[in-house]
């Protein structure tokens, strides 16, 4: 289970003020601490606040690769700013993201490769999120063939069937689960599957007890990988006994000491 | 998702012993408890020690029914005491339960049509508990077609694909989501499905935390009732979790004070 740290993302108040301020503190601050908490990546988003992108991303790729080596996810519609991103980056890199359009797997596809780095695709076009898990599998069969016409490794790419809040949109995560079962089915080796999880309980009141739960289901489901909040104790001890009762991981007593040293380690 | 509170167990040092004493406190205080917690039935299991079973049986269903009215889950591998105790009982009862061996099936399956219950079937039979989903999934077949042998109604049909410790038999958990999915094919319509709960968690460490990981995974995959500690504030705060996230009840912000509403006034 990769864990990707949701935090750098300029959406929170924080973060957007010191992007727009070029102040490295509060960005350095959550690298390292989302690195401690365990996560394998850093998502990396201007937000859609900001105007010049392309500078704004080179900034935080340079800011965060001053502390800490974890490796980064770029996150922005704006593709010049990932590849200006992805010029930088010492390690190799996660793409967030690809859509089920064609100007946009051009444009993605060939970069990912150049780069070598992991690409997660939505399971959206131009017409927007499907309904059901029918209509989203079959975007989601549109970026495997995709992967398969450039020549771009199966076992990099990263579905992502796209969860919505569930107090507005609550017919979707079902859907959404059988997505990521269907997904499983497409190619031999599977392309793996991610989901932005907070997004499922958006303006909900009891936000991390949504948020672990729909994790829980969605890992029993087969999902490989998460951008979420990785500072949340009690996600990461659901994470870690849905891998023991996955059998994923071998049962010991310690098995929770075990896997966050693990992350303390990382 | 029907709530079997699992308390009123011969296992448990308090029951066992209020049986051998005939004190009705202890047995009365738990049917009152977990019927405030919001069980929908009440397990009565006389225990493996006891060795009248049949007079156990009828003095706990009498006790019982002194001080409740939430319907009995009579579980015993003794008939006879399941017998007697059906003849006591003054609402449409459950009995746990039957094997998938023949001599089991032709004893049971008669006696629970008659007394019009509900019905848990247990993939076992003389050979142990299968290892993998598609052995249980054979053995529930067995149970399925007696079902229909027998004119037993399908949907009163719940089967139990026995989930072992995962500290000793970690490899059966996931055989056992498989089995939950499998089990909803085998009949139109379904027969439902049951869990011991608290089985996987036999001996380990932290018992609560595994308990409400596997029942959302479980309820993911299809699960229909659980016999469990009803009295564990999470647990059951997964399971309205959970049925928002599986769109079984709508989402509201009060959504678990809603929830926990219903089961004080039932």
């Amino acid at each position: 289970m990769l864990l990707i740290g949701e935090r750098i993302n300029g959406m929170f108040k924080d973060i957007g003020k010191a992007i727009r301020q070029r102040d490295p503190k509060p960005i350095q601050e959550w690298a390292v601490k989302q690195t401690k908490f365990g996560a394998h990546y850093l998502d990396v988003n201007t937000g859609p606040a900001i105007d010049d992108k392309v500078s704004a991303m080179k900034w935080l790729v340079n800011t965060i690769q001053e502390v800490t080596e974890t490796p980064l996810c770029l996150d922005s519609t704006d593709y010049n700013a990932i590849e200006a991103g992805l010029e930088l980056c010492q390690r190799p890199a996660m793409v967030n993201s690809v859509h089920a359009d064609r100007d946009k797997i051009e444009r993605v596809f060939p970069m990912a490769k150049h780069y070598g780095v992991k690409l997660i695709g939505l399971t959206m076009d131009k017409k927007g999120v499907p309904k059901d898990a029918d209509d989203r599998t079959a975007l989601a069969m549109e970026i495997v063939a995709a992967a398969d016409e450039f020549g771009f490794p199966m076992e990099e790419l990263y579905i992502d069937p796209l969860i919505l809040p569930v107090n507005v949109a609550q017919e979707h995560a079902i859907e959404v689960l059988k997505t990521i079962r269907n997904v499983k089915l497409l190619a031999n080796p599977a392309p793996k599957t991610v989901l932005g999880l907070s997004n499922v309980s958006q303006k909900a009141l009891d936000r991390p007890l949504i948020d672990r739960t729909y994790l829980i289901m969605a890992m029993a489901s087969g999902l490989d990988a998460a951008i979420c909040n990785v500072g949340d104790e009690e996600l990461v001890d659901a994470v870690a006994t849905s891998r023991i009762l996955l059998n994923q991981d071998v049962y010991a007593d310690s098995y929770l000491k075990v896997f966050k040293a693990g992350r303390e380690e990382a």
